[in-house]
This record gives C-alpha cells, sequence and structure tokens, in this order.
C-alpha cells in the first residue's frame, strides 16, 4: 500500500472515522463505524481503536496517529483539557495528549477548544477545531468565518491561522423540541418542504422581536392562512436557522473590526441537505460560501502531525 | 342578593372562571369549574353555560352576560372574528357577538384582538383584552405595558384607553421544551431554585448572541461548573423571561416614539410564582410594575356590559 504519513481518528458521540494519510494530504483509506465512545463501554476504548485500525499501526511503525472529538471528553478515552482561544495549530499540537497503547505505541488526542464571549459566558468544542484546520489549509489567512452546521451548530472565526473565537447555537435540537413538543408541532407536516416558506421565515429571524415571539407568530400564520401544514415548518427551519445566522453573522467582525475588517468568506462543512439549507439561507442573505466536506478533518490530523513532528524535532 | 349589574364569564381552554357583579365592579360572586371548552364537547357548550349560571341568569332577568376566552374560538361555542389593533372598549363593545339562549335571552362573546408588527406578521389574543380592558381602569390613560406572563405570554401597549398592539412570546411552552426534550434537561433539577442564578440568566438574555447561542451557554457553563443542576433550571428560566422582556420592552415605544413618549408604567396581571418572577425581573432591569389579579377580568365584563348598553341607548 501507499506510504501513510499519518493515521488521523475523529471519534465522536455517535461514530468512529478512521482516514489513512499520504504525505501529500490524500485519504489513501476510509474506515467508518458506529462505534462512537457512547456505543463504547469505560475501559473499551483501546480494543476498539485496536480493532479499527490496528492493521494499519502494523504496518506503519512510527507513523503518527491523532485522535479528535469526543474521545477526548470526560466520557472518552482520556480527557484532553480544553485550550482557550485565540488558539493556531501550534497551540493544538503542543496541547496534545499522548496515550499510551499496551502494544507500546504513543498516540495523541487532540484537545477540545473553549472561548468565552465579552461577557464571560464559556463556549466549547470538541472535534470540530480539527475540521477547522483542516478547513484553514484551504481558506488561508483572510478572516472568515467558517460554520458547521448541526445540532449544535459551531461558527469559528478564524485569521492568520488563528481561532480567534467561536460560538455555538442550539438550533438543531432546540429545533426538534418544538417541532416535537410544542403546539407548533401540530400544524406541521414534517415531510413537507417549501423554499419560499423557508426563504420568509429565514427574513422575519433576522427581524425584531425576538424568537420566542416569532415562534408564536407560525401559529398566528396559521391561524391566517399564511401557513398551513405543507408550509409552517419550513417557515420554523428558516427561523431558526434565521436567528443563528443573526448572532453568527453580528458577531463576525468581533475580533477584526479594530482593523476596520470587511465581511469575509463564509466556509460551510458538512454534507446533505442541512449544509444545503444553510448554503441557500447565506446565499439568499447575499453571502457567498464555500462547503467543503467533514473529511476535511482528515487535512487537520495531517497537519496536526506534522506539527507533533516538528515539535519534536 | 346584591343587585347584579351584569355578569361575566371568562371561558378559557381549561377553566370557565364565572362573576357575578355590582354596580361598583365588586365581584358578588364568583364560581370556577375546570369545565374548560377542551372539557366540553362541540354542541355542549349551551347546557355547561346553563348549569354554572343557569340561577344567576334566573335571577337578575335583564342584565347583560358577556363571555370571553376561548370560548369565542372556533373551537368554542361561537367564533368571534378578531378586532383588529388599535382597539377600545367602543370597539371591543360594538363587536360583540350575540348568542340567543333556548331559555330567550341573548348574551355576548367578545371577540379576540389581532395585531400585525411592522414587519405585517400576525399576532392574536383571546380573552386576554378583557383583563386588559380591567388593568385599564386602574392605569388610566398613560401610556402602559400590561404583560400576561404565561405558556404563550403576553405583552400589550396601551394608551388613552387604546390597545395600541401587542406581542406574544412562547416563553413558558419553550422553556418546558427545552429543559424536557434537549441535553439541557439532564444537568437540571427542576425542583431547585436559586435566585443569583435566576438573575444572572436575565442579564445574559438581554446580552448579544441569541438565544439559541446563549442556551448552549447553559451547558459549557455546566462544564465548566459555573452551573450545576442545582442553578441551571433558575439561569435557564432568568435567560428565557430576559429574551421575551428585551423583545417586549424593546417594542414598548414602538407607538409612542413619533411624540417621544417615555417608558411607561408595567402591569403584570396574573398570581403565583411566575408573575413574582417577572416582578423580580423587571425591578432587576430598574422598572416598577403593580400587579393585578386574573380576576381583573371581571372589570372587563363590567365595562364592555356598560358599553353594550349605551351602544343600545
Amino acid at each position: 500500500m501507499h506510504q501513510t504519513a499519518a493515521i488521523g481518528c475523529d471519534w465522536g458521540t455517535s461514530s468512529l472515522r478512521a482516514y489513512r494519510l499520504g504525505g501529500d494530504g490524500a485519504v489513501l483509506e476510509r474506515r467508518e463505524t458506529a462505534r462512537g465512545i457512547m456505543a463504547v463501554e469505560a475501559g473499551g476504548f483501546e480494543a476498539v481503536f485496536e480493532d479499527s485500525v490496528g492493521d494499519w499501526l502494523d504496518a506503519a511503525a512510527g507513523t503518527p496517529v491523532v485522535l479528535s472529538g469526543m474521545i477526548g471528553s470526560r466520557q472518552g478515552w482520556r480527557e484532553a483539557p480544553y485550550l482557550a482561544c485565540p488558539a493556531d495549530i501550534a497551540g493544538l499540537a503542543a496541547a496534545l495528549l499522548p496515550v499510551d497503547l499496551a502494544r507500546g505505541r504513543r498516540i495523541w488526542i487532540a484537545p477540545g477548544l473553549s472561548h468565552r464571549d465579552s461577557g464571560g459566558t464559556p463556549d466549547v468544542m470538541r472535534g470540530e477545531e480539527v475540521q477547522i484546520l483542516g478547513a484553514q489549509e484551504a481558506i488561508g489567512d483572510a478572516p472568515a468565518l467558517v460554520c458547521l452546521p448541526g445540532t449544535h451548530s459551531k461558527w469559528a472565526r478564524v485569521r492568520d491561522g488563528q481561532v480567534l473565537g467561536f460560538s455555538t447555537h442550539m438550533t438543531g435540537e432546540v429545533f426538534e423540541a418544538v417541532r416535537g413538543h410544542t403546539i407548533l408541532g401540530r400544524m406541521i407536516d414534517a415531510e413537507a418542504w417549501d423554499e419560499p416558506a423557508f426563504l420568509d421565515g429565514l427574513v422575519r429571524g433576522r427581524a425584531p422581536g425576538g424568537l420566542l415571539g416569532h415562534l408564536f407568530g407560525v401559529r398566528a400564520k396559521g391561524l391566517f392562512g399564511e401557513l398551513d401544514d405543507r408550509t409552517a415548518g419550513s417557515y420554523l427551519s428558516g427561523l431558526m436557522i434565521g436567528h443563528e445566522l443573526d448572532a453568527a453573522l453580528g458577531a463576525e467582525n468581533a475580533d477584526t473590526e479594530i482593523e476596520g475588517g470587511t465581511a469575509g468568506e463564509i466556509c460551510l462543512i458538512g454534507a446533505g441537505r442541512l449544509v444545503e439549507l444553510y448554503a441557500i439561507a447565506l446565499t439568499h442573505l447575499g453571502r457567498d460560501c464555500r462547503i467543503l466536506p467533514a473529511d476535511v478533518v482528515a487535512v487537520g490530523h495531517l497537519r496536526l502531525a506534522r506539527a507533533l513532528i516538528d515539535g519534536m524535532a
């Protein structure tokens, strides 16, 4: 097989994705299983890891191995403390947590990132920071926003190789809770989709009135025949993404305004319908964006592996 | 018994409250049952009504009878269309919907109110408008905000006897959905209460960042030991009430700013722990407020009954 330059492993709550990486950053081999940390008993992580990539370890002695994601949380293999923003590749590499395998090999777990907003409230990410490292290779040094849409969407502000700060929005999870467990659920056909209604909701979500007020608007529009079961869910989705974008885009110049920084590029990481919706929403708001696949995390693993070696040299 | 000047009935989703009223506005007799409209089969409203206050009708022939609340909704006895804001007592009285009882007596159902915000999104209330009519008697003509905290909190802007506009916030219902059906629920002891945490959440709720971002802050503060199961629920409650107040107080001058109107009085209607929390929150924000009991609705019924008679005269 091709020469392995690094082995990366994105080990989250519900899945494990392993990458065997070439020196040029190519993914030589990719494995994915449902053995996320919630599916592994305490003490069982090394066995699952050996089972997943033991043959790669056998075949590539001395190759650096970097793990990221919830595997480094309190509920994971070993807890890797959060590194505070602003943070860059050197800081993340220096904070890699060594884990010695029974076979006598040392591997490394990436730390998460933490950030406190201007009011002092903390925020955390774990795993996304390595996806962002990967995205930074594509973005370069210009100010940019990196967004990872999801149950808990992450928005990171990056520039000059640094993650300046970030915020997490419970958009996906609150959407499900509102649709499933409030009066609004009764007026929604979850299978239906209507893009004009999505865009209407998006625009409304960026207007004054507050999310809690805007949510009742979904019901009132139903009473007045302005939404029905085929459009209400799309409107609600747009409304909540609109609120997320309003907060995230409002904060984008927080770290650059002293330099008069203009709005930078927006980079979405992910795949499928949800990322598409974010792209539609951003385009509607007049913002260009590029989409990178979640596997960009492997580029981050390779960068960390190289920084680790450089740091040891 | 004392002379009955009017009979009022606040007939909502889950309860029926009937008032026999004296000419001075005193509640001569009050009855409350759990026979809200959800507990009555279609076609059964007149029988329940007769059962509830038939003896009052017998004893006070010719006395005006005014019903308010969900009894005037599509799911109620007869649908009384919403009256658009701005609206005053004369408009509400003119929109009373007559219902003729089998016994040959005519009674009246109050319309709800509707309002469209500056973006054209509709809002509705049904029943609260008669509580507000009652509160206006205490407030007078000065600009004021009337707040009815609850599952769906209402904030009405009043002045010179008019309801200028209003907004509804799904604070209570979304709080329950978030606490019961998101990751935040796991870190909350629903029985615990901590006022400093409530006030911290309140202040945070008025800061930038958006509700969806602020919600994740509850989790992050938990990870950093800044909230625990005894404080997280109070913080969450403060956060959400803070968001509601931010939206409602931000809108308070919407109708008065052309006249340079200053912040008016805030009047809370209701009883119990929730209204107390709103009063604590408003006081913490430096705003005085008065609290009126929910039975102030009877004053509204009496005012409507009188306006009805005046209109017929």
